[in-house]
C-alpha cells in the first residue's frame, strides 16, 4: 500500500476487544454455557432457585468488563504461542508442561477475581482444585491444546460472575423486605 | 430486655453501610470535593475539559461499591481505636506510628483500587508518595488525630475515580466518533 | 509519671511483634501443630515423604515473615474488638456476622498468601471452602468466640507453608539430580 | 528423530530460569547498575549511607525468586511478540501501543512488588508515574523497540529491592541498638 500504516493513528476499538474475547474463547473450545455451569455449581446451594439463565447472564456481564477481557485474551495468547513453540525456551519449558512453580497464569486469574472484590478468591480456589466440569477437560494434558492459561482464566470467570451474583442477590432481598436500597454495586 | 437479641436475625442493610462510609469520612475531616480535587490534579492533564462536577460525581460513584465502603469502615475504625489506645500494643505502637513496615493500610488501600483495574495502581502510587492537597494534611503528625489508614484510603478513592473517568471517556470518544460501542465497564 | 511518653522515641521492636503474633494465635486457640496439619493434609499427596516436623517448621519460617505477623495482629485484633462489642455499629453487624458481602478479612488473608507468590491462592481458597480440622472449628457460630478473620488467616497460613514447601522441594530435587542450581528462592 | 520428545521428561531447572531471566533484561537494554540506580533514588534519603553496592546486590537477590523471574520473562516474551507483530491484532494493538485502558503489564509488575509485601506499591507507583532514568528511555516510544512490559517491570523490581532495603535496614538497626532480634524477613 501507499499509504503507510502510521497514517492511521491508533484508536482503542472497545467493540472490537469485546468480540474477540468473545470469539477465541470459543475458538478455544468453551462455551459461555459451560462458564454458566460452574458458576450453577457453585451458588445453587446458596440460592436454590437460580436459573441458568442468570448464570449465563451473569457470565456475559463478567466478560463485559475491559480488564477481564486483557486478561483473557493475553492468557489466550501465551497458551496458543505455546503450542505454536514460538517462546523463549524456558518459558516455553514452564508454560507447556504447566509447570507448578509458574504461577503468570493464577496471577492474570486473579486480575479477573478482583474486579468483583475480595469475596470471588475462595470460590476461584476452589473450582481450580477440584476442575469440575468444563475445567477438568481444559486440564486435560492428553488431549493436545495447551490450555495453560485458559483452565485458570474460566474458572476466575465463573468465580466472578459468583461474586456478582452473591452481590445482586442482596440487593434484591432488601428491595423485597422493604428496606430504602443504598445505590452501590451497580 | 425480655426479647433476647437472637430474635432479629441479622440482616445486611446496604443503605445503612453506604451511609455510615460517608458519615465517617466527613467525621474524620475529609470531604467529597476534597478527594474529587485530587481526582482533578490526576486527570487534568489527560482530559483539559474534565469539571470538578464530574470529579465529584466519580468519587461518589467509587464510594457506592460495596468493597470500597468495607475497606473505608474498616481502615477508619482502626484508626479510631489507635486514638483511644485500645490495641494490642504492638499494633497500637505500629498504627499509631504509622510503622513503615506495617502495610495493613496499604493492602487497604489497594482492595479500593483494585475494583477499578490495575490502571489506578500508578496514580495511587503517585499521589501516596507526593501526598497533596487533603493529602499533606492527613499525613501532619502533628495534628493531633490518627490518620494512618485514612490517608492511604483517600489517596485510593481518589486513584479509582481517575481510573472510572479513564475508563468512562474512552467510551465517550467512541461514542463520538461513530463506533458501535461495546456494552463493557459500565 | 514525671517522664512524658514523648522521651522514648518509638522504635520498631521486630522481636516484639514475633511474639505477639505466637501468643496471640494461641490465646485464640489456634496451635501451630493445627496449622501445619492442614499443610501436611495439602502437600502429602504432592511428597509422599513430607513429615509433620518439616510442616511445622515451614508454618514457623510462614510466621516469621513481618507481612504475616502484621495481617495475623490486624485480624485477630478485628474478632476481639468484634467480640467487645467496640466496633462502628455497621462494621460491627458485618463482622461479627461474618457477612458474605465484606471480604477485608479475605484481603488480608491475601497479604499472607502473597508473600509466597501466587501458587497458594488455590490451596487457599480450597482450605477456606472446606474448611477441614482447625477451619471447622474456627468458623463454628456456635462456640462463642468471634473468628471472622482467624480462620480465613489460619487458611492463608497453611497455603503459604504449602507454597513455601513446593519451592524448596523443587530446589531439593535439584540437587538430587545433580542439577547446578539457582540461587533463587531463598 | 528416532527418539520421541516424551522420553526426555519435563524437569524444571532453576538456573536455566535464572540466567534466562539476566539474560534477556540484558538483551533488552537494561543493566542491573541502571535498576540500582532507581533504588538509590528511592532510598538515599532515607538512608543517606546506601551505596551502589548495596543496592545492586539488593536489586539481584529480588532477581533471583522465581516469581520475579516469571514475571520478567513473561512480560519481556510479550514485548518481543509485539514487536514481530506475532500477537492477535486486537492485542497486538494494544500493546504496541501502550494503551492506557491495557493493564496487564501493571499486574505482572504488581505480582514481582507483592513478593516484598505492600510496603513497595507506594515506590512503584512512584517511579512508574516519573520514570525517572532508565524507565524514560525504556518509555520513549520514537526508540524502536516495545517496552510495554518492561518499563513497569524495571520500576517494579526497584520498588522491590527497595522494601527489600527498608525490611534489612531495619534488622540492622535493631542488631546495633542491643535489641535481641527477631528471625523473620530473611
Amino acid at each position: 500500500m501507499d499509504q503507510p500504516k502510521e497514517k492511521v493513528p491508533y484508536s482503542l476499538n472497545s467493540k472490537k476487544v469485546a468480540d474477540a474475547t468473545k470469539h477465541w474463547l470459543q475458538k478455544r473450545g468453551v462455551t459461555i454455557d459451560e462458564i454458566a455451569e460452574l458458576v450453577m455449581m457453585l451458588q445453587r446451594k446458596y440460592y436454590p432457585n437460580l436459573t441458568m439463565e442468570e448464570c449465563v447472564h451473569n457470565v456475559e456481564q463478567v466478560l463485559s468488563k475491559r480488564e477481564v477481557q486483557n486478561a483473557v485474551l493475553t492468557g489466550i495468547q501465551l497458551d496458543i504461542l505455546a503450542e505454536q513453540e514460538l517462546l523463549i525456551p524456558e518459558l516455553q519449558d514452564m508454560i507447556s508442561n504447566d509447570e507448578g512453580l509458574y504461577g503468570v497464569d493464577e496471577i492474570l486469574a486473579f486480575s479477573i477475581v478482583n474486579v468483583y472484590g475480595s469475596i470471588g478468591f475462595t470460590n476461584y480456589g476452589y473450582v481450580d482444585k477440584l476442575k469440575p466440569g468444563v475445567l477438568d477437560r481444559l486440564n486435560d494434558k492428553s488431549l493436545g491444546p495447551c490450555n495453560t492459561f485458559l483452565d485458570d482464566i474460566v474458572g476466575a470467570v465463573a468465580a466472578s460472575a459468583s461474586s456478582r451474583i452473591a452481590h445482586r442477590k442482596q440487593a434484591e432481598r432488601e428491595v423485597e423486605i422493604g428496606e430504602d436500597v443504598a445505590d452501590g454495586d451497580k
